[in-house]
């Protein structure tokens, strides 16, 4: 069985965040998939350290920082798909889940180490909540980041709402936050497990 | 056989934009697609005079500006997937491109009208190409629009060069581009045509 | 007396975008400078041609293209300040607005030609107003472009509105697009004219 | 005398956005400006937890966080204007920094307390430097956010530089970065101390 985690970055453990994250997991899960929710700052995740910048090849999983980021990581690892649920702190991603991603770096640079990215090939969905501007920015933020890691994204895999009442109290987020579950999920369901980038590529075209 | 329309947005028609598009068409057509490729600057497109703003139910494909914005809109209906290869204007796509990207919520809006982006399930790559910052900028921008209007974006299927020294020189911009048209390829082999968004997600699940 | 040109760069010559770039402009007209309102969609803009990246030197004002863009340009650089106000298309400027933007390069580039930007020192505000997200996005996107040409952005120099209800029933987009004129013409009133950026400078470093 | 400091939010305190400060710093010390550079990685900075969401009057400087980051928020308060200077991690600012920016709603949201952000008039330059794209991506966000908290941003306020090789080998970014000192310096002395947003502006209009 396919498996999604869902990570609740708000500090609310059960606010808007954490709530809309449950919606998805549970649509998720009607497709036939298992779901286990982290919240993150449950977990003590110290700032990256850009090990990268000084020689590209220390960079590798596990990270070298001994806190509980690597828990998330191998989580993420044993998963097929993700849903990031966020709230808005300046039109962006809050700097605790922005520290998880910088530490992804980790995964994502086992191309160096191993010819591959741990992430690729895994589908993302965001969700991103605030109570005004910045949710699309927040959410396309985190979304493009891991296309560039190796993930994937499904149609209708972002969602965000930026208004003042609470996002349960509106049927269009609570769709929207549902769907993001059910295309992740979906997605997992399709796709085949291969080698998506080719580092030989140019060999067959010229 | 599914299709795969590549979209050069440079004015230069023999430009970066348009090599490395090439060199992607090149390798999703190995995938066993078909491709044809668009120069946008050879089509007239007038700016959107946003309907949608006055009511919902007015933007509907075709639209009912009577330029070659409906033309190309036919091309994008008849692919399974679509590459936009553009040049980096100011850290996003020139005007140009933004031009039809807001004249295609005539096939997003259908949602209003019949239930259903006529983009969804698209796949949908992009690769921007610039000698100064901000490719990166640029690439995100795109592909997160077409996500938010039902599109899906595979495992490294955004490419980005910002770098002095022409593109067609440097052999890691090759390969990411050429990847591009591979994930992009790959992705359409691999989806089911299905109905992504479920209108009536709420009921599942509460 | 000094001069602050407002842009509106909606097609709805009434719309929300232009009732709110009114008030500023009335909020501006209160710190003593005068002020002048342009409809840009009663301009014919066509796309940039980006001569710029087949010789630097190729750029420059007037731009070579004969449409209306050079006739806005006259009145930016005859003006000492500048707010645009915009609706949001996907989560950004129109194609028309970005068409005006990128043929501004014009402008920007006349460092090349004769080693100062013309666009050096206006300052400029920004205004977006859309009926969902992206607001704070198309602002900040217009706003980081122009800094990059040369402009200066004030204090609360940025207004976003991105809710279903018409901005002009909201009393704190009211609030904040008047500070927009506000803070622009203090600021035009309180730069000196200088040249901003000093070539030479590494000498009194080194 | 005016006073300036500089954020370095690199942890490699001599690497690139650290050499690039120095020189920023340099240059606005030229102007007739006190300067000081805060290193901070050597700052311990928990992740905000978002009081402002529970109650908007609940998050006021000093923050309840008694960890360092209201250290620096005083060194910002004691300043009429900051250079923050950082290395790009995924096209935007590290998490650490990040963090320190959620915490500084103590400092915005004093609005809400006082009627008044108490970074409402400082000027703020930002120097972004990586080896991969996204160096615009990360100046343009850090500088936009801090306009919406009450900060100005002067010509050329934003540089940033994005290629494999050092910063300091090239002319150009070290020219960059020591014009944003130069010019937020300029407009710390240019700018008078007034009260910027009006809050009751309406009532001068209508």
């Amino acid at each position: 069985m396919k498996k999604i985690i869902g990570i609740n970055s708000s500090p609310r453990l059960k606010g808007q965040a954490s709530k809309l994250l449950d919606i998805s997991l549970k649509a998720a899960s009607l497709q036939g998939v298992k779901t286990e929710k982290i919240d993150l700052y449950l977990y003590r995740i110290e700032p990256c350290i850009g090990c990268v910048s000084r020689d590209q090849r220390l960079c590798r999983f596990p990270c070298v920082i001994k806190d509980e980021a690597n828990k998330i990581m191998d989580k993420i690892l044993e998963s097929d798909g993700m849903i990031i649920s966020t709230p808005v702190y300046w039109y962006s991603p809050p700097g605790h889940l922005k520290n998880l991603i910088d530490r992804m770096t980790a995964l994502e640079n086992m191309i160096e180490i191993e010819g591959r990215s741990l992430l690729e090939g895994k589908v993302v969905g965001v969700i991103a909540v605030g109570n005004d501007s910045g949710a699309y920015s927040a959410a396309s933020q985190i979304a493009s980041i891991l296309v560039t890691m190796g993930a994937a994204v499904p149609p209708w895999g972002i969602a965000f709402y930026a208004r003042p009442e609470p996002a349960d109290s509106n049927k269009s987020i609570l769709e929207d936050a549902a769907n993001v579950g059910r295309v992740v999920a979906k997605m997992v369901n399709m796709l085949q497990k291969i080698e998506w980038y080719d580092p030989d590529i140019l060999n067959s075209i010229f």
